[in-house]
């Protein structure tokens, strides 16, 4: 497997794929690979003649207080997978790279209302960051299709509206989440967890679950959501939310909606470490 | 020359020209054709197999009091135009096809700084529009190469940023004003003038003239600005500005730079309607 740095290189590599006919396949990442990352590898290699992974840990994504400084950059370690899974080309930019002007002064991609609820109210400017950084990655790899893990379920979403809105051709797949023996949806921040932590981490999907057999059996969604709120409270997490929202545009459900289309989504910090995960269900 | 109105079809019209090997260049425009704008068409037309010119009043470039409403919609006339240049398609799509869920709900590309100033600030939001419009032309359309007008410099440059920051490959090209026989830059929004103003209006170029003249000359920056505010005013005009700017970046050219890179930009209004007009020169 090839790494290139630069926009220009990995634009040559492509162009000689694309004169030999090749379809192209795109994995976003932000590197510190997981099983989850690597089941999106897997995902393109299936339906492309090449993937291309990216390894970008983008500044514009993360808030002044966040962990862009400490988010694990574990490269080497990251090839290595890469090439194990059969990925043809990782794009490994420096950030000078993607923001010549630097982030402050940079274009910037705005996706209102679906970009600003949710995540996007917890993380004012996440989504911005997000639906820039990867228009650019598009723009510059023009992959025939991106996959992304349904696991950030908003992003997924954000990035649909992007592509739609400002008529990308690029197809945007969503990989179904991975997740621990006990349930847990693998993510780069589960290394913060401590081991008393960890352990109660499972609480977050355990949640998400019950939300979905409240809903199926008919109760209210305000009080599915109150008692979502209540059990990770009770269990040690600061909730951001833990809501019942429409799959498709992340918007509260009218009462005599379809109910055939929903997700379940929470945020929650435990200690510093703010954990998300989300499970889209019928209770039809 | 066809008309096509949905995004859909215009793809389709250049899929088949990609086909047969053609190149394709873009001539975006708000319609109410005139010379300057068949200035573009033939720029094109000399650099390209083929030549699609857009024509679409784009409701978020407009101010919540601009003249969006009473902007002149002459689409029969422009086609008949643009037959007769030879422009192969023209793609004139309805606000809704552009922006599906409304101009409020509308992803949104914003250019930080350069789409702030100068007419960013007397107009807030038009560059973000004039970026995002340009933005879904170009992914619709996917031209080798589009042309401006330079008497739009600043959003010839907006424009040029987008591209460079975002990571299109599309080339943009600017092609000179043209001027009637008094100096006036054609626009479209001269129609609006009455006979006393059109008189008038010819200031605005004469200004320009006056204020290369002066930096020729020698003179200091500030009080060459401080003369082309104060004639503006004596013609009848309220101007928005009158500056010298560096091109590259219209920043404030610093004292002791080059000056082999300039340009002189005023905006003003006359009665109801606001005239811009631009003049790139060297003082050195």
């Amino acid at each position: 497997m090839q790494t290139v740095h630069e926009p220009a290189s990995l634009r040559a590599v492509i162009r000689g794929w694309r004169a030999e006919g090749k379809t192209v396949g795109l994995v976003p990442t932000m590197g510190n690979l997981h099983a989850g990352h690597f089941s999106l590898i897997r995902h393109a290699r299936a339906r492309a003649d090449r993937v291309v992974a990216s390894i970008f840990v983008n500044p514009t994504q993360f808030g002044p207080n966040e962990d862009f400084e400490r988010y694990p950059r574990t490269l080497v370690q990251d090839q290595a997978g890469l090439a194990d899974e059969g990925c043809d080309l990782l794009f490994a930019p420096e950030v000078s790279a993607l923001y010549p002007l630097g982030p402050e002064r940079a274009v910037k991609v705005h996706v209102p209302r679906l970009g600003e609820i949710l995540d996007g109210a917890s993380r004012p400017g996440h989504f911005d960051g997000v639906a820039t950084v990867v228009c650019k990655l598009f723009n510059l790899v023009q992959p025939d299709f991106a996959v992304f893990g349904q696991k950030d379920y908003q992003q997924l979403r954000v990035i649909e509206r992007m592509v739609a809105d400002l008529g990308l051709t690029v197809k945007v797949m969503g990989a179904a989440t991975v997740r621990a023996a006990d349930g847990l949806a693998l993510s780069s921040r589960n290394q913060y967890l401590d081991d008393r932590e960890r352990a109660v981490a499972v609480e977050v999907s355990a949640t998400l679950r019950q939300m979905q057999a409240l809903m199926a059996g008919g109760h209210a969604r305000e009080a599915v959501e109150q008692a979502a709120m209540a059990r990770l409270v009770q269990s040690g997490f600061v909730p951001d939310y833990a809501v019942i929202r429409r799959a498709e545009d992340l918007e509260i459900p009218a009462p005599e909606a379809d109910l055939t289309s929903l997700v379940a989504l929470v945020a929650a910090r435990l200690g510093t470490t703010r954990l998300i995960d989300n499970l889209p269900f019928s209770a039809a």
